[in-house]
């Protein structure tokens, strides 16, 4: 089933302890697109502006990414991000945000993209990821993220955009604050009581946890030397989590498939990391996805083996 | 194979945002020691003082825990630790540490707990760790525990005592400042170049990893709705851990066999939390134990298939 996503299109100027980017293709819809168009056809929804090169909606192209809904707003710039990381590459510090074009972003999906039967709700206003979702009444799974921000500022649309989804898909932090309970089973049954079936708790270096109607899973992430550039980590594990659940149409959305979905976000989030903004993404290969998989399978499992305890 | 520890035995009182106690038992070597005896024969040694009653004795012994080296000090008071946890429960203070009879200890072995084959270093002082390593020549398998302390006042002895032993059971954010490396694969890399060959990070609410000759491992921590009292758990998670492998004398102590251990230890560190200070595990039942490994091997589990990526 094709994937539509709506979110930003950004340029990041990122630094960490591995060196930095100046202006680097980057934002929520574009990290999503790239994961999740290794498993089916995506269509991305968003704003850019004049300053938005042919070069980087080529980058998309390749991928056989849909630009259709790209929307170039005349004399607008493009949203603009600026971080910086420390050694702790989980805490960082944002230096500047420009939204440009993303202050008066208006979503108008077309036909093509309101028939979509698979949805990403990427990490913007609320009130805006409702306007999408009730374009796209056909959609089967429908998935959101969001952040801090919005839950601060716009806690009752963001439970509202939350009711009309299927599955929430949040840093486990912010999932904590939203719904200001101190574990992640209990703030998933709270959530779950808001309407989604399925609640995935992103953990960043220790990866990922999920319940769903059936039950608990939990993947850590993969396990890696170095990570250069965490950015967008968050939207490839959506990307790759969502992709997988669009590329079975017909098999059961049960736990089982959500679980192998848990891998393949875990096995593109840990290519993402590797190097800065979407630069690893660009060149990565399915080989290089399903070897990572069977890999996180190897490394999670344990053999069970019935032994006499003492008493 | 028997097992013997050397750590605290301690009063500990305990204010969590699920209740507190005063003056319960605790301590490094009694949280090992209840948990390890599930698997094996378990010796403690360790300081106590006056005020250390026999029904605090006897909780030991109804575990089989052998009490002949615990030495009692004679108008000494037994260690005392008052700490105190926030709604997140990775983060505690530590109000009151009174030493006591810790303070003038000198391990002195008798013969039994010598001609042990297994042995775990709890958090104490890294040369009274080597003085009793050194008694304990024809060990099979050796762990250590330490702590933030050590690392930032005898950090030379800690590495020192590190390099005597088989397997390093530490806190994640210790492992790092440690060995002032970022990742864990870094950390452990460090840390197996000392010596040992088995490297454990402890990570809390997210669980464990491994670093074994054989390679990488991580299991996510058991899921649980309410953490009563986190204090303890990481000792329990070491006597499960390094209780299993002493269970197994006659198997070759392999990475398969290290997984397995630490899925034990998941599980007793869990049982541990759910309840202040012993309370849990004092009432545990082996069955409860293989419950848990087994709803833990299950929880972490997908199956994967092949699945044809796009390209």
């Amino acid at each position: 089933m094709p994937v539509t996503v709506v979110g930003s299109i950004a340029f990041d100027a990122v630094k960490t302890p591995f060196g930095e980017r100046e202006r680097m293709l980057g934002g929520s819809a574009v990290h999503f697109a790239l994961a999740a168009s290794f498993f089916e056809e995506v269509r991305v929804v968003g704003p850019i502006g004049d300053d938005f090169g042919n070069e980087h909606l080529r980058a998309l192209q390749r991928r056989g990414v849909v630009i259709d809904d790209i929307e170039r707003v005349a004399g607008g710039r493009t949203f603009f991000w600026r971080g910086v990381y420390g050694w702790d590459l989980n805490d960082r510090q944002t230096l500047d945000t420009q939204l440009g074009v993303f202050a008066e972003f208006a979503p108008k999906l077309s036909a093509g993209s309101r028939e979509t039967e698979v949805l990403f709700l990427a990490n913007i206003q609320p009130e805006l990821q409702r306007q999408v979702r009730a374009q796209c009444a056909g959609a089967r799974f429908v998935a959101l993220d969001s952040m801090n921000f919005w839950i601060e500022t716009a806690r009752d649309s963001l439970v509202a955009a939350i009711s009309e989804v299927d599955c929430v898909i949040l840093n486990d932090a912010e999932l904590r604050q939203l719904t200001e309970e101190p574990s992640f089973l209990l703030a998933a049954r709270k959530v779950r009581g808001w309407g989604p079936s399925v609640v995935v708790a992103k953990q960043g270096e220790y990866g990922a946890a999920m319940v769903t109607d059936e039950g608990f899973f939990a993947l850590p992430a993969f396990p890696l030397e170095t990570v250069v550039d965490p950015t967008g980590a968050g939207d490839c594990f959506a990307g790759g989590f969502v992709g997988y659940v669009a590329a079975h149409r017909d098999a059961p959305l049960d736990h089982e498939l959500l679980c192998r979905a848990m891998a393949y976000g875990t096995a593109l989030a840990s290519y993402n990391v590797e190097e800065f903004g979407t630069e690893r993404i660009q060149r990565l290969s399915s080989e290089e996805i399903s070897d990572r998989v069977a890999e996180l399978s190897r490394i999670t499992r344990f053999i069970e083996k019935p032994l006499p305890l003492r008493r």
